[in-house]
């Protein structure tokens, strides 16, 4: 142990080694060595701290003591400086510093070395008493509570005695002289309550620092910190401390203090960027009495020191490849760096450097393509509040869909659509949504639901769109007759201007200015060589051909799930749709199925025109028929108004003929009652038509009555209908394969795949292609040409995991739909899972994600390991995809990634992330470990 | 070619070469050469029928011709008769028969050897010349039509008019004269319609026979038979041909005719049992002119031949080792035995012969029980209909629980229960049934639904009670305020009689009467003789005392499933079920379960008193809690008769002030009115009763809501339930524990279980076996005692499966709950399923089963095996059963066995069942394959 060295000084340290010299350490001595202008100092290692707490912290080991004499001599060596030397007098800070960061868990001691000589000595050199005594009061205080255990509470009484006295109302309304009472009464109070002078030796205070550094690490708060986040000690054991000479900005004129960007953090332009003030501590730029210069003014002012500065720059940027931040100092016209640390920088200027930095060779594409987190990319997308704008949070509630949008209030879908339609900017605010909604959501800026998660109907709908959505907002009441909202006791009207903030959740009245996206032509560099690296094919999720337009925007490589349900649900196809189900036989709905085969076939013509040759995985009609009609309690409403009127018309009844009984001539006298008799009358024809309407709602109510179900989730819906109403799934495969002839007559190319949702047994598969086979034929006939297509099945339901052997002997390719795989591998309905119980899950860690946002990994994971493992033994070439929600998410690409699936399919604003996140997956491929 | 023998004796052929020989020319060789009097005769082998079909059907190879010539003149030599031979006549019939038995797909022809000559020797032989003409005629017809091609219906359109010349309404009514005179005209038709006369050489009738026989092998009917029944000719190629001698048991007064068993098949009982008719052929019993004799007076009649009777009864035993049901014939004072089979009998005769013949030596235990088919046990548990009972079937539903009852038809659980308690027999007729009827259960002596499926509530609980129950039988309409039900257009009223049978699904009017089950001491034998063999153990599904009292009576090993909320429906404790749910917070909560916690104890000691020291697993609570409240549609209706209500009352408040205004004198004159105005004012009090209920009701119908969920299946219960609400469980636990400690102080032994239902995760069960070990220790204190206890979970949600490893960490047992599983599995929710599409799927064979009836082996036992594999290797010793409705079936319990689980559990009834199946599962191990 004896034998064992300490002391490192920053030349000579390990800058690998943060085990031995801390995080702090390790880079100063890293800084140093690259021979950036780091102040001396030296680094006592975390061994040393070991050794101090091995015997039981009686003082510290003498080699120790020697060794940092040895160092402090150096130090005053290589500065010119004294250690306790009244004119010149050498001052350092000792800071603590584990292999691993704790922020604020440890204290940092300040000009170690001040005493009341030495204190004249800075008076001297830095011209400015108030600065000194405000430096030794500091010193003072900290040393007095860190070092030599005197309660911190009872400087602070001295010195708010000391304001008041002089009549300042915060510190730096004290003058010199008052200070320089304050360090009086502090050193008074220190030997008061130590029963001991202050210690004036310089070596005595270093020695005190360095143990109560040591003894920090045994502190409550750091052990607390360390349980806390699970540092263990083969991550850290022990602290180094860090001791490096002062330097000061305040020495006159030929000194200074800044802090600097190696490139612009806001635009990423490559130029030297910070703030720098002339004669000046750290301290003075936070006080903010003077305004700092940018730095370039220093060209002017100290060009030498300049260019000092624009060689650090490079020489940070060359060895950490990276943006910087960093502190220097300019003591007497010397530059120093004092600390160094990765900018922090928005989207587009990470993007924008690291684009740069490669075309520069400073780093590989790949490394800038990992240097970007997926996530980061979102801010490109969606316009978001100005951050510069101030604006009061009126409600919150969740994150459902990122982006911001301002708006007149509206209460419903229809209101929303005939408001857009006079050009007029809406927010649609609900107490949830529902699939007939869908025009309100087109019409919308955003949604504003009061019920209803972060993947409720409004919010999963909003996200496909790229619209802002912030749902479950509880603190809103609406009043729908009234047409008015409270949110948070605030009374809102139709047409009041609201803000919804979709990244944050947050709800602003009025109009909070918002920033537009940049899709900068950077990022489509960086996608294009992600492009190049990545395994996974990145698909989008889209619905109508304006979505496949965005989606080829955001560099999607075809459509990777086409809900034609959403299409059933325009405005002028859903009575139609709804004509269709209350048909009373398969005639008749052939009929309505008629009248819907030109709507799908131009829709999905329009779409493979977008995507040009580009697969187009169309799902066949998945959701229960039910939904497509009226909820039963909307009807009874509509039942009981109609049957009101009708009574209101049959009180009417006796009204003509009083009019009859009436004496002719006194028409003239009571004219306004006969206009009344005459609405009456006009009323009375009504009578007929009430009952019909009344008759045709009964009509819809027993059928929804009839569809009703226990368990929609798991009930007649996907392949069971097309089973079912053979006739349902026949229009739809006509309307893609015909889209697809009509394109191709007309030059184009396609790649049409339809997917069958719900299988859970190839015979169900092989049900659906007779229909397809046969239409197929029928279509080649019919055109004259050669309609490729693709046929395939989602994979959402357990069973068909289990079946994938078989399912992939027809199955070309398959994609795992992971929202409703994770409903029913958790056996939790999402709508109810997300009201009632999975929060609590959360918060108590039984489940540490939601796994409707989180891919579950290792139980939906797991499923999809052994699908494709099944599927890839039947047909080992089989496609094999997902288009869940999960798609989107870098996690879960990584894991499809890790289990070779070919493609993943995510709304078409998250396409961009998942880009970039399928070559990260690539690139980290061989650190990933799963299940 | 040339060489290869082609005819086979009966003595000579091996009666295993069924494919040489065909079923029943094997057959007869075999019963030949074990020494049965078989009539002698011959086989032409398949291989002569390919040789004949290669050769394009020209002429039977001559090779054959010579082989068969040499057979019969050994034929004439056995029997003493000439082929031909007018004084005594050899006659012969001709049957095919191929490897595989194709009931009347090729025909047979009798009495082969008939002309005119030898139709005279049988005359004289059998006295009755009626007899010989009528075989003759039968003969000329089929060898006509078959060997000859002549036309069918010409012979029966001759036979018509033979008929209306002699007046005969039927043959029986025909003259030997007529007979005669039908021979000459059928023998001029063939003469008329093949240009030749009908050959009278006995040889050339033969041969034409078995051309006829080798060419009805590749005829329409055949071909299509085999296609039908996917016979390929690695399974039959060819038919054979069987020629053997007709004997004739109406040849006199020591010739005779019979059917006998070897055991009476209706009660096993070892003695010969049959019936005969002295001098008479097979078709005289048919005609049913004369009664027959029981088999034992032959004793008498012809004590030589009764003897070779018992003999041949003990040869056919000693070789066939089953129950033989044969036929004979006496052909003047010879036996022949004509054919044998196994015979039918009933389940106790079965079981009964089989045990007899393990203690005779026949057979081993082993073959006993593989006698005798699981599911034939229904028979012997639950009532039947009486078979001699005629009755009409009013309308018929599904069999939905076995067993049937008569009983007067109740509407509701209430009055089944206030009827029930008079001593009446009812039976519950319900559209549907919910958890609150279920104390009508209990009351009732079946049940019978207008909705619902084989597994619908009603199904389930009644199967799990063993009652009789008829569901989904649409043809009720149920008028709940006339209390009165029309079924099948016959209106019955409460009160009615009406009998259902639940094995059948059939619904009468009144008492048909039924007939009890017979628990035969046989069935116990063979039992414990299945016990010993099984590896599975069978374990029962029983929630209260009484239901576990009727698991031991059937032999349950313990209980697999004691589901607590079946406790938490009786009436007296429901009101403080609702009161915990509808409790504002956690203490009020406390109180209510504070009072329910007795009953559950008293409830846990009862079961553990009658089960033992046997393994009793209870299952915390399961269900959504909103299922304990009334629907939200009765609470409506409930609350608009309260509004009536009042507004009734409402109407009645001038009243009092009518009366007020009213001369006193006037009173007495309007003493009636008087009197509805004093009624008046007593309703008037109870205005605030009405409101308080009406506000009592809108609090439960707000909560009801509030719980109200999408997807109920996959909501808000099980464990979900358990973590959000701990007090429940608790209580649960507590109640387990304190019960088991109890009947310990007793001095009983006892094994508890707590089963978690719906986990899919680790952590949930380690959530819930905190409170299990808080409250254990508590109770070990408070006792002072050691309770031992076991603690695992049910595997019913996917999740779990893909966990087990896991979760096999911390539970000492897991059972797999194959209801829920199987609906998460196939994202079917049952009730939704079998109402919306599953028979649809059955009907299409896109399903072969109903999943939720069978067990799913492909997709649901696949994770079943995988999650015994991953719970196994954490875990090698965990048990693991079984507790779905499954677990009572066969084909379930031979996987379950497979894959090696430790027990399954069944519904009491079903315990022998599984318990026979679990035997039978060992037995046949070695031949099972799956998935």
């Amino acid at each position: 142990m004896g034998s064992k060295k300490f002391v490192f000084s920053f030349e000579e340290g390990d800058g690998k080694n943060k085990k031995l010299l801390g995080g702090k350490g390790a880079n100063l001595c890293e800084m140093t060595q690259i021979g950036l202008p780091v102040p001396p100092g030296f680094v006592i290692s975390t061994e040393a701290c070991l050794a101090y707490l091995a015997k039981k912290r009686k003082g510290l080991p003498p080699n120790l003591v020697e060794e940092v004499k040895a160092a402090m001599a150096e130090l005053e060596k290589k500065t010119g400086k004294g250690f306790g030397d009244a004119k010149n007098p050498l001052l350092v800070s000792v800071r603590s510093g584990a292999a691993i960061s704790m922020p604020g868990m440890m204290d940092t001691i300040l000009n170690l070395g001040l005493n009341d000589e030495t204190v004249e000595g800075l008076i001297k050199l830095t011209a400015n008493e108030r600065f000194a005594y405000d430096a030794y009061r500091r010193f003072i205080q900290l040393f007095g509570h860190v070092g030599l255990g005197v309660n911190d509470e009872v400087f602070d009484n001295i010195f708010v005695e000391i304001k008041t006295k002089f009549k300042a109302k915060d510190d730096t309304q004290l003058s010199a002289a008052a200070l320089k009472e304050t360090c009086q009464r502090f050193l008074e109070l220190v030997e008061k309550k130590t029963k001991k002078q202050f210690p004036q030796d310089p070596f005595t205070q270093l020695e005190i620092a360095i143990e109560a550094v040591f003894r920090s690490w045994m502190g409550k708060r750091a052990i607390d910190y360390r349980r806390e986040f699970n540092i263990t000690r083969d991550m850290a054991n022990g602290t180094a401390v860090n001791i490096c000479t002062m330097v000061f900005g305040n020495m006159g004129d030929d000194s200074a203090t800044g802090v600097a960007f190696t490139r612009n953090p806001a635009t990423g332009e490559n130029r030297l960027f910070g703030e720098y003030m002339l004669n000046a501590q750290g301290e003075d730029v936070v006080a903010g009495i003077r305004t700092p210069n940018p730095v370039s003014m220093l060209r002017r002012e100290m060009p030498r020191v300049y260019r000092e500065l624009e060689n650090l720059r490079r020489t940070l940027e060359n060895h950490y490849r990276e943006v910087q931040d960093f502190e220097f100092t300019i003591e007497k016209g010397k530059l120093y760096c004092l600390q160094t640390r990765n900018a922090k920088m928005n989207a587009s200027a990470f993007i924008k450097t690291s684009i740069d930095m490669v075309n520069e060779g400073l780093i590989t594409e790949d490394e800038a393509i990992l240097r970007i987190q997926p996530d980061m990319l979102t801010q490109l997308i969606h316009p978001r509040l100005d951050p510069k704008a101030k604006a009061q949070v009126l409600a919150r509630g969740l994150p459902a869909s990122p982006g911001a949008a301002s708006g007149k209030i509206v209460f419903d879908a229809d209101k929303a659509e005939s408001k857009a339609k006079l050009g007029e900017k809406v927010i649609l605010v609900r107490e949830e949504t529902k699939p007939e909604d869908i025009h309100g959501f087109f019409a919308s800026q955003g949604i504003l639901t009061s019920r209803g998660g972060k993947t409720s109907h409004a919010a999963v709908v909003a996200r496909s769109m790229g619209k802002p959505c912030v749902s479950g907002c509880e603190a809103i009441r609406i009043d729908h007759l009234a047409k008015e909202a409270v949110i948070a006791g605030v009374s809102l009207k139709e047409g009041d201007i609201i803000t919804i903030d979709g990244t944050t959740g947050d709800v602003y009245q009025g109009v909070v200015p918002t920033v537009e996206p940049e899709f900068v032509e950077d990022l489509l560099v960086l996608l294009e060589w992600a492009d190049e690296i990545s395994e996974l094919k990145v698909m989008a999720n889209a619905d109508t051909p304006e979505a496949a337009e965005k989606a080829r925007k955001y560099g999607a490589m075809g459509i990777g799930l086409c809900r034609t349900e959403r299409m059933f649900n325009q405005p002028e196809r859903l009575p139609i749709v709804q004509e269709m189900i209350l048909a009373e036989n398969t005639e008749e709905r052939e009929k309505s199925l008629e009248k819907l085969l030109p709507f799908q076939r131009d829709d999905f013509k329009e779409i493979f025109k977008v995507m040009d040759g580009m697969p187009v995985t169309v799902r066949l009609l998945d959701p229960p028929i039910h939904e497509f009609l009226p909820s039963e309690e909307e009807l009874m409403r509509e039942i009981e108004h109609l049957r009101e009127w009708r009574k209101t018309i049959e009180g009417m009844a006796n009204l003509p003929e009083t009019l009859s009984l009436l004496d002719p001539e006194l028409h003239s006298k009571y004219a306004a009652s006969l206009e009344m008799i005459t609405h009456a009358l006009e009323e009375l024809k009504n009578k007929h038509l009430a009952e019909a309407l009344i008759r045709e709602k009964e009509a819809v109510l027993q059928k929804v009555k009839a569809l009703s179900e226990t368990n929609p989730m798991l009930g007649h819906r996907g392949v069971r209908l097309g089973i079912t109403y053979p006739e349902i799934y026949s229009m739809q495969i006509k309307a893609i394969l015909e889209a697809a002839a009509e394109y191709i007559k007309e030059g184009g190319n396609v790649a049409p795949e339809i997917m069958v949702p719900q299988v859970c047994t190839l015979q169900e598969l092989l049900w659906v292609h007779k229909y397809v086979t046969k239409i197929h034929k029928e279509t080649e006939k019919k055109y004259g040409i050669k309609v490729p297509y693709k046929f395939g099945t989602m994979v959402e339901v357990v069973r068909a995991c289990m079946r994938a052997g078989r399912i992939a002997e027809l199955a070309e390719f398959i994609s795992f739909g992971t929202n409703d795989l994770t409903q029913a591998t958790f056996s939790f309905s999402r709508e109810d899972a997300e009201n009632k119980f999975l929060p609590l899950y959360n918060e108590r860690g039984i489940l540490q994600h939601n796994p409707f946002e989180i891919l579950d990994i290792k139980g939906v994971g797991r499923l999809m390991m052994i699908t494709v493992e099944w599927a890839r033994k039947t047909r080992p070439d089989i496609k094999v995809g997902i288009c869940g929600e999960h798609g989107g998410h870098p996690d879960a690409i990584r894991f499809c990634h890790h289990i070779k699936l070919s493609y993943v399919s995510c709304s078409p604003p998250r396409v961009p992330i998942a880009r970039l996140a399928a070559a990260h997956a690539k690139l980290k491929e061989k650190e990933y470990h799963c299940v």
